[in-house]
């Protein structure tokens, strides 16, 4: 079969690899219907984390099950399934108390199960899948292709983008700051509209996502940036700062216009891959009582919640995918968003 | 009049000083019944905190309305009064949010009123209130004297606790650890209990602390601290820590306890004073999707929801003060809570 390897800056190709095979009797093996590139995948890609040795790459992916060990009984051989961007069990506390992204048997895409066991990456053909009853989530039915894109967002960038919204608090009536415009920003958008929130101000200076954010539910949008961003934002809510601040970008500059657009009070639900560790303010945690919560979001945990609004075409998350290549094209996919000619990029092998 | 001034470390002084008046229409002077020593009075006590010049000092009283102004309507003279550790509104857009500290109109005991005119602090025999109506809750009528330390804790310490565990997200169930075993942390233990947790360990190497800590509601006590008392609270919860944790100390190394005796997906709530701004780790936060919330506890908010249960005796915050002074001894009220021979000192003019 062939798949996606990175070898390091700006240098990721198609090649062939061996077939993942089932080990234990937990897996499955999927056949991929659609991968994608992650923000987080140009940490790499552009030579901010390092690349010790060519590895798999890519977390995302929805696809059909080609086969099961002989301890799965949930997934079936032919069901089309999402799932999320790691392997969990969906047993253990951590699952149960909804973190799945603390599951005590974790795996990753691209890395190692929980046994130490390789896991291909998603950007590939097939992927082995360890806890096959506890990551992969069926659909009703097989879906219809232009469902595809919608399905696949729910792997990672809307939840994601919904775990800000949650870990931000917002509820009905909530006035709403989005900091980051890229794909998790705009289904934060998404999600926050979908949660109740009567405003919501969009900070992005980029015309195209601008008016993607304005169809997810942004109400206004603020392109200024800095002291002169925060004036506008505390402008927009009584002279104070919003009531819940979604921080989907994770360096310092981010963190810091998200901590200074929260109101007293407020909450910041940040889940921006924290690049170089911006440490927090404790100080003025202290003196404003705005509260920081958030991480890596457990999708697994929102993939049945919202289904049902993808599955009926009530909402449409994979908008944000605005380039769609066949998985041969994977290093035209990583130029295109590490150019910014794209958002978002969806794979078909 | 008597009032406290302190000239620096180690140095406090009851002094004769002039008796507070009038100055706006909001304004009422209250004859203070009962004061106390706090142990953020202790940072310039002990010479962490400066003191560029002498200032009068105390935050926390209860007494009768002496006089009021033109404008005051909601409170009396002859009032029994409880006021918070701060003068504010309630009428600004951060008061009704819940947020009283951040009042737009904010003054400070010890410090100046929000139009920059001095405000005497609590350790003394007359405080002005600039906003009355505001500030100042009356008692349903004079209470019995056994009452008055109770209901002294609702200026601060108390309300300080229950801030710690309503930012915690302390519910009905709830596994909750308390790190800080001074008045606050036992007050935290106090509302957590009222809150419904379902166990509560305090860590605490004293014994009178412990004993008042169980008497308080908490189930189990943690002696050890650092690696081995994270191991020690962890192992009470399912191997992975505690729904909620409240942060009643302020120091780098009591936050640190707090995030890992927290469960992936807790919350920590805190109130310590930061003592020389720890930062926070936001990967370590992202990585455990551990939250914080906290800082200066609004506790003005809160004294109409504990006022009932207090007033009635059926909880009994005034226990963290092991020791009663006249006004006059105030010095020896710092010196005993320097040297930890008191938990809590309360003053008497």
């Amino acid at each position: 079969m062939h798949a996606t390897t990175i070898y390091g800056k700006n240098d990721v190709r198609y090649e062939e690899v061996p077939k993942p095979e089932l080990i234990r009797g937990t897996d499955a093996i999927v056949k991929v219907v659609a991968a994608c590139v992650c923000g987080s995948d140009l940490w790499r890609y552009r030579g901010i984390s390092p690349v010790p040795r060519p590895a798999r790459i890519g977390h995302e992916f929805v696809g059909v099950v080609e086969s099961v060990g002989s301890e799965v009984s949930r997934i079936e051989v032919g069901d089309f399934v999402i799932a999320p961007f790691y392997d969990c069990d969906m047993t253990c506390v951590n699952c149960r108390n909804g973190f799945t992204t603390s599951c005590l048997e974790i795996g990753w895409w691209g890395g190692h199960d929980h046994w130490g066991n390789a896991l291909p990456g998603a950007q590939g053909e097939y992927v082995r899948v360890p806890h096959a009853d506890g990551s992969l989530v069926a659909t009703p039915s097989w879906p219809a292709d232009e469902l595809v894109p919608h399905l696949l967002t729910l792997a990672d960038v809307f939840g994601t983008g919904h775990h800000a919204a949650v870990s931000a608090g917002v509820k009905q009536g909530s006035n709403v700051a989005v900091v980051g415009d890229g794909a998790v920003g705009l289904l934060g958008v998404l999600a926050a509209h979908r949660l109740g929130a009567a405003r919501i101000v969009l900070m992005s200076r980029h015309e195209d996502r601008q008016n993607l954010g304005r169809d997810f539910g942004a109400t206004d949008i603020v392109a200024a940036r800095g002291d002169e961003g925060i004036a506008a934002v505390k402008e927009l809510f009584d002279g104070i700062g919003a009531d819940a601040v979604l921080e989907c970008v994770g360096t310092k500059d981010s963190m810091d216009q998200a901590l200074r657009v929260a109101r007293p009070g407020g909450q910041v639900g940040f889940v921006g891959v924290p690049s170089g560790g911006p440490e927090l303010p404790v100080r003025q945690l202290f003196d404003s009582n705005v509260g920081v919560r958030g991480g890596m979001a457990p999708v697994r945990n929102y993939i049945e919640e919202l289904l049902p609004e993808v599955w009926s075409g009530a909402l449409k998350p994979g908008r944000v995918f605005d380039l769609e290549l066949p998985l041969a094209e994977v290093a035209e996919a990583y130029a295109a968003m590490d150019e910014r000619r794209a958002i978002k990029v969806l794979l078909r092998p």
